[in-house]
């Protein structure tokens, strides 16, 4: 409702988003420029939304411009990844103020178009606003590929296997560390920053996983965002909005400090801490954590990079790593 | 970053939610709860975002709760309502502090459900944050009806009519009155201050429109969010992201004081202000604006409550109303 001449207008941050994103889609009729993007919608597709907060999800004192663009993307396409969908496009509404300059602007475009020219995602859609903190709002669509569904939580079956995709409990590090130490962490810690920073959406795991699930009873599969304490009983579906509270799920890992990086275990054992547990009690990994059948869990573990077997699915109702309840951890909470 | 006990916890705030808002739809195989909400797909869809910002988009000191819910997702149904699309979903992604309590979280659910429950739409996935100032960021997804496809900007022609469905020119008086004398301007401008608040998007009118481009040229069509004067160029694609600048496309109004509300009239008269003008820079009316071939004018005009031939596309390059030159008026920018 105020005005003022040195926030960047709306017309210069439309043509610096449009030299960073092309505006056309083989799967769109329609992409940005009208009051609606217009999708073929021949085959089924399913859409996830994710906020991105200054000062609540990432700070400018040591994210870049483009890690900001990168991570908001990012973690948008983790939520894809997890339910096995190929990324199509993604609205992007964004709120600013006259603290963002055009080279800022640029920088985020620049890391945000990267990620999404990897993955051929097209920016469709969104909004600008005036804000006083910087609000990235994304919401993303993925299609299903070719004879293969979507994956779900839920529906796992006792004697499963658990798998991870991807390495858990680097992010964590990472966000403490900078936290603490500010950009000098970049270089103690350059592996967990990386991790914070610049997480890697596991979309390739994520439609190898949907295609195993085309002639059999398909994995259970979700995204690791909260740590693993907080996650697991949502895959399982002991708790969130889809919790049905039947049967007698549980669940018992084995997670050995051999497999952690280095420099998680170098941070834990400075801080007086058991790395396992704390890698379990985690947040925003964006790993991907799953359940199958064993006969399954060997033919993906050969099949896919980074793909580890941590457990397996119990009927005793008890969450449990080696010989510690799990339930008395506590996971990490953006909200909080 | 932070933790602050008296913020609502992300439990308590899905509860609030899911006593409002059903969670499932006949035209998705799976709603909240999971990392992705699943969309049948077998239809063309079209999807609008829009930021809706404490203290740029509205103010909690003369919106109540209700109000906020519903006009922003009333914003966004607007978007569909503009393409012609029957509104399916929606994502709601909300950032909110300590300063929120149960019964306003209720409030500001109750107004969004009630808007929600009116057009059939389902929440159906989006996010929670911790955020000093109100963040609602919404996305909509609708989908074709049979037989017909979506409305754009673009392809009038010289000698279409053009029209407007719904009133112009209440919601800015409405902001204008609210922001100078608060609360007490409900009483003084009560259409217009309802225009403003609880905005009431076109959905019957969009379809109807749509339908009648099943089988001949369909009418060009949008939404007017930033006043006629910014709009009628974007209808008639010689400004915004999808301009050609092709051709030698104009516009001739011919808007009667008549037409408008007496409250509208009322105001600007007090103001010394030309009413009719400064309708037309207008603003956040939601009103369609659109053009069709004359023919087709005639017949949308008996079938169209609120449906109201307003001027004629032209082939002289020019935007006038009357004698004046609408270029020189300046619409309303919701960015600055």
């Amino acid at each position: 409702m105020g005005f003022d001449k040195s926030l960047l207008s709306e017309d210069a941050t439309l043509e610096a988003l449009a030299r960073r994103f092309p505006n056309s889609h083989s799967r769109l009729d329609l992409c940005r420029g009208d009051d609606c993007a217009i999708f073929k919608g021949d085959r089924k597709f399913c859409v996830s939304a994710d906020l991105f907060l200054e000062d609540v999800h990432f700070r400018r004192s040591y994210f870049s411009a483009a890690e900001i663009g990168h991570k908001a993307l990012a973690v948008n396409i983790s939520d894809l990844a997890a339910c096995g969908a190929r990324p199509t496009a993604f609205f992007l509404s964004l709120g600013f103020d006259e603290s963002v300059g055009e080279g800022w602007l640029d920088g985020f475009f620049g890391g945000m178009a990267a990620l999404a020219g990897k993955y051929g995602l097209v920016l469709a859609g969104g909004d600008l606003s005036r804000s006083a903190r910087l609000v990235v709002s994304i919401t993303v669509i993925g299609e299903a590929l070719d004879g293969a569904g979507f994956l779900k939580r839920g529906g796992s079956m006792p004697g499963d296997a658990i798998f991870a995709v991807g390495e858990l409990g680097l992010a964590r590090v990472g966000l403490l560390a900078l936290e603490r130490e500010g950009e000098a962490a970049r270089t103690k810690w350059p592996a967990c920053c990386e991790a914070h920073l610049r997480p890697t959406p596991k979309v390739e795991a994520g439609l190898m996983l949907a295609r195993a699930g085309g002639n059999a009873r398909p994995p259970a599969l979700m995204d690791v965002s909260d740590g693993v304490c907080r996650d697991l009983p949502r895959l399982l579906g002991l708790s969130g909005e889809l919790a049905s509270h039947s049967g007698n799920l549980g669940a018992k890992l084995e997670y050995a400090e051999s497999w952690l990086h280095p420099e998680v275990v170098a941070y834990w054992r400075e801080e007086n801490e058991n790395p396992v547990l704390q890698t379990l009690i985690g947040g925003e990994d964006y790993a991907l954590l799953g359940s199958c059948a064993p006969d399954m869990a060997q033919t993906l573990r050969k099949a896919i990079p980074g793909f580890r077997l941590i457990g397996k699915v119990t009927g005793d109702g008890e969450l449990r790593c080696d010989d510690v309840n799990l339930a008395g951890l506590r996971g990490f909470d953006h909200f909080a």
